[in-house]
C-alpha cells in the first residue's frame, strides 16, 4: 500500500482509498491474486474508520477489482475482460443449463422469411422481390415530417409523454369515422390501438388460444400468424384458398370435426395469394362461424391498396353477433415505421386485449399516434392510397407481362386486384431453397413459399413483391428469376421447353 | 322496380342497378322483408346479362341491404344499425359464449394502477403523485424535434421503412459503448432493441416461464412484471426488500425450496421502494443464482436518474456465467413516447427473444431508433440525465420535508438515492382504496401499494412520484394527503396525535 489520503480533498475518504487501491492494482504494485489487508488493519494504518475501508472495499468489489472470499480474506482479481481486450462470447457448450435447454424456438424457415421481409435493399444490383412493404420511394416523407413537427410544435411535451394503453382518444375517434364508412358500427371505445396487426394476432392468440386448441387459417397464410398461434401451442388447420378466398364451402365440415377455437382470415388481398373473398362467402363465413360459436380474427391490413375493382366490406360489417375481431394497420399501406395498427373488439375481449396491451408493452407511442391522427384528419391518407394504388396497378401489369414472358411452363400465377404481392407456383420438383441461393447469386430475391404453410405444400411456391420495384427492376428481376428457374429445371431434369401455355393454377391460384 | 339504366353513364351497369335498388330500399318503395325478382327475371326486364344482376345483388348483399336465402329468394333487410342511428353496444348477456367464457383477465387493482401511471394530468388542481414517469416539463422536446427532423432530412424514406427485428444496427453499436462503461462485456450482436423493459419482461416470461413455474421477485415489485409472469401461469415467490435491496440472505433457502425458473429484480432504485442493492449483495446474488442454475432478469430502467451517491454496476457486470439477462429502457429517464428499450442476451436465449420480437410486433420504429441513436451520439442524453437528476434531487428533499411535516405518526418512508418515487407506509388499518377516493376528491392522487404485491401486504402503502411535480405542488399535495389521512384515521379509529417521531420502517423501508 502506497498512497496518502488528502484531508483537504473534495473526494470522500472511501473514494480516495478506492482510487488509490485501483491505481496500485492497475500499476501491478498490488499483484493479481494477492491478499489485501483486513479492513480493521487498513483502517488503523490510514487513520480512518473501519466503515470507510469496508465501503471502499465494497465499491472495489462492485468494480470487479477485488473479491472477498468468506473466511479467507479479500483478493485482487484478474483484470476485467473488457479492460484487457474484447473477449469472444462464451462457446455454446458452456451455456448455463437453462439456456442449453431452450432448444430451437420455431420454424427456422419462417424466421428466415420474416427476417427477409423486414430486410432493406440487398445491394444495389439485387432486385428485392422479398420485401414485405410498399415502395419506400412513395412513402410520404415530406408530408409526414410536416405533421410530426406540427404535432411537436403544438402539443409540446404531451406528444412525448405516456399514453393510455388503449390509445390516443382523438385517433380512436378518427378511426371510428373511417370504419363507419366501411360499414362497421363502432364507437371509439371499441377501438384499441396496437403496434400493428402482428401485435393484434399475438394478443388474440394469447387471449383465446390454449395449448392443443385448433386454429383454422387459410392455407397458405401469413407466417407471422402461424408463428403466433404455434407459439401458443395451437394445432393449425388449413383451409384451401381459391380465386374467391377461403373455401368456405369446406369449412362447415372442418368446424364440426375440429371444433376450433378461432378462425384467422385475410379476406382482402389474402397474403400470399392476393385473393379477395367474395361478398357471398363473407356472409356465409360470418354466419357459419356464429352458428358454431367460433370467433373470427379478420386481418384487413392492406384493403386500401387496390386497383379499381369493388371490394366487399370487411367481415366485421356482416357481423351482428359480436363474433368478428377486426384488425388492420398502417404499416403496409402507409408508413412501416409508424408501428401502429388497431383492433375493433367489444365486451370482455376488449378488456382482455387492453390489459394484455399493458402487459405487452404498456402503450404505443403517443407522438406517432398524434402524427397519424393529424395525417388522417387532413385526408392525406386517402390521397396517398390513391397514388400508390395507381402506381402499383401499373407495376402489377408489368409483373404479369414479365412472368408470362420469362417463367417456364408449369408455372402458375394469377393477377391480383390489389395489395403488393403475387404468388407464383413453380413446376413440381423445384427445390426452392436451392433456387433461392441461385437467384440471390444471380441478383434477385423472393420469399420461399414454404413459410406460408403449416404443413408441407404439394407444389413449390414463390411470393413476389411487385409494388416496391419500378418497371425496369421488375423486368430485369423476373428475367433473372426465369433464367435461374430454367437453369435449375434443366440441371435437375432436363430443360423444359419455353412456352406461353400455362397449367391450371393450384392451391388458391386463380388464372391470370 | 322503378329505375332506368343509362347506357351513356360512366358507371358500370351493375353499379347502376345496385344504386337504383339501394335508392328504392332507402325510399321505402322496396319494403323491408319484400322479395326481389329473380336475377333471371330482372335481367330480362332491364335488358342486361344475368351476371350483371347477380353482381349487383352480391354487392347489395355485401352492403347489408339484401340477403339471399337458399331456396327462398332474395329479400330486403332492415336498415343497418349505423344507417339509422348509432346503436348502443350489445348487452353483456348477449356476448357469444366464447366471449362470456373469458371471465376476468387479471388483478383489477393492478390494471387500475397501470392505467393510473399512464394517465395524464387529472385536472388543473389535482396533484398527481400517481404519475409513472418524470416531469413532462423537463422532456427535451426541442432537442428531440431537432434530431427527428435531422434524421428525416438525412435518411429520408429509410427512416420510415421497416427495420430488423433486433433493431437498428448503429443504435445497437451506440448502446454497446454505454454498456461497456457500465462494465458489461457486450457486442452489438448481444443487444436486442425492444419496445421498452415491459416488452422484455413479457418476452422473457414467454420464453422461460411455463404454467406452474416459480418466479422469484422482490416484494413489493413492479406490477407490470407480476402481470407478465402471472399471465404465463407462474407462481410468484416474493423476497422482502430492505435498504440494501432484495434480502439475498433469504434467497438460498428459497432457491432450494422453490426451485424457481427465474429471478426478476430491479437492483437500482427498486420500484416501488427506491432501494439500491449493495455491491456485496449484487455479487452474492449473481453467484447464488449461477450456482442454482437460475437465470436473473435484471430490470435497470432508471439507473441514470440519481442524486450523487455512487451506484454499483449492474448485476450483468458481475456475471461471468451468461446467467444475467440485462434490460433497460429510455422511457422513464428520457422520453416515454420513444417506446424503446433493450435487452442484453446471448446464445439460444438471444435467438428466442429475437424470434419472439418478430412474433410480438415484428420490429420497433426505425425512425425512433434513429432519432435516439443520434441523440445518444451527440452526448445529449448524459446532459439530460444530469439536468433531471439535479432537479429531482431537490424535489426529493422537498418531498421528504413535506412528509415529515404533514404525515401522521405510524407512517414510514425513506429517502432514496435516485429514481422518481418514494414508498410510504401508512398506519395499519387505513383502507387505501377509501383513502384514494377521499384524496382524489381533496385534490391529490397516489398509487395504492396493493398492486405491487402478489400476496396481501401486512401494511398499507402509497407510492408517490416526486419527480414530476414542483415544490409548490409537492407541498400542497402532501399537505392534502396528510390531512385526508388524518381525517381518515380520525374517522376510523379516533384521531392520532400529530408527531414527528416515526416508527421503524417495515418491508423494504429504510429510515430517511
Amino acid at each position: 500500500m502506497d498512497f496518502a489520503l488528502q484531508a483537504g480533498s473534495n473526494a470522500p475518504l472511501y473514494q480516495q482509498i478506492r482510487e488509490g487501491l485501483r491505481r496500485e492494482v492497475a500499476a501491478g504494485t498490488l499483484a493479481v491474486g494477492s491478499r489485501l489487508p483486513s479492513s480493521r488493519l487498513l483502517a488503523r494504518d490510514l487513520g480512518v474508520s473501519r466503515i470507510t475501508v469496508t465501503t471502499a472495499y465494497a465499491e472495489l468489489e462492485a468494480d470487479g477489482v477485488i473479491e472477498s472470499r468468506a473466511g479467507a480474506g479479500t483478493f485482487v482479481l484478474p483484470p476485467w475482460p473488457l479492460a484487457a481486450h474484447h473477449a469472444p462470447p462464451p462457446e455454446t457448450d458452456v451455456w448455463p443449463a437453462w439456456q442449453a435447454g431452450l432448444g430451437q424456438r420455431s420454424n427456422p424457415e419462417r424466421d428466415r422469411m420474416l427476417s427477409q421481409v423486414l430486410r432493406g435493399p440487398l445491394g444495389p444490383d439485387t432486385v428485392n422481390f422479398s420485401w414485405g412493404a410498399g415502395d419506400p420511394r412513395l412513402v410520404p416523407t415530406a408530408e409526414f415530417r410536416r405533421v410530426l413537427t406540427e404535432v411537436l410544435d403544438q402539443d409540446g411535451a404531451a406528444a412525448l409523454g405516456p399514453e393510455h394503453a388503449d390509445g390516443y382518444p382523438p385517433l380512436r375517434r378518427c378511426l371510428t369515422g373511417y370504419l363507419r364508412q366501411l360499414g362497421l358500427d363502432v364507437t371509439p371505445d371499441d377501438i384499441l390501438i396496437t403496434a400493428g396487426t402482428q401485435q393484434v394476432i399475438a394478443m388474440v392468440a394469447a387471449t383465446l388460444v390454449q395449448p392443443g386448441d385448433r386454429v383454422v387459417v387459410e392455407a397458405p397464410t401469413w407466417p407471422g400468424a402461424l408463428d403466433a398461434f404455434q407459439a401458443r401451442g395451437a394445432q393449425i388447420v388449413g383451409v384451401p384458398v381459391d380465386a374467391d378466398g377461403m373455401r368456405v364451402d369446406l369449412l362447415e365440415e372442418i368446424l364440426e370435426r375440429e371444433r376450433p377455437r378461432l378462425i384467422y382470415t385475410i379476406p382482402t388481398f389474402q397474403n400470399p395469394t392476393g385473393a379477395v373473398m367474395s361478398a357471398a362467402r363473407r356472409r356465409a363465413l360470418v354466419t357459419l362461424a356464429a352458428r358454431h360459436g367460433v370467433p373470427i380474427l379478420e386481418d384487413d391490413h392492406v384493403r386500401e391498396v387496390r386497383f379499381g375493382d369493388p371490394i366487399p366490406p370487411p367481415l366485421a360489417a356482416f357481423d351482428r353477433h359480436g363474433n368478428v375481431i377486426h384488425a388492420s394497420s398502417f404499416t403496409k399501406s402507409l408508413i412501416p415505421a409508424l408501428r401502429l395498427g388497431y383492433v375493433v373488439a367489444r365486451g370482455p375481449l376488449r378488456e382482455w386485449l387492453t390489459s394484455l396491451k399493458r402487459t405487452s408493452d404498456l402503450f404505443s407511442s403517443t407522438l406517432m399516434q398524434r402524427a397519424l391522427c393529424r395525417y388522417l384528419e387532413q385526408g392525406a391518407v386517402q390521397r396517398h392510397w390513391r397514388r400508390v394504388s395507381r402506381v402499383y396497378r401499373h407495376r402489377h401489369a408489368t409483373m404479369q407481362a414479365a412472368l408470362a414472358e420469362h417463367f417456364p411452363a408449369g408455372s402458375t400465377w394469377s393477377g391480383v386486384a390489389g395489395g403488393i404481392v403475387v404468388w407464383v407456383g413453380v413446376p413440381p420438383g423445384v427445390s426452392v431453397a436451392t433456387l433461392y441461393d441461385e437467384a440471390l447469386r444471380a441478383g434477385a430475391s423472393f420469399v420461399a413459399g414454404e413459410a406460408f404453410f403449416a404443413e408441407p405444400a404439394d407444389q413449390p411456391f414463390l411470393r413476389l413483391n411487385f409494388a416496391a420495384l419500378d418497371d425496369e427492376q421488375i423486368d430485369r428481376g423476373i428475367a433473372t428469376l426465369g433464367r435461374v428457374l430454367n437453369d435449375h429445371l434443366g440441371a435437375s431434369a432436363g430443360a423444359l421447353p419455353m412456352t406461353s401455355s400455362r397449367g391450371r393454377p393450384a392451391l388458391g391460384m386463380p388464372p391470370a
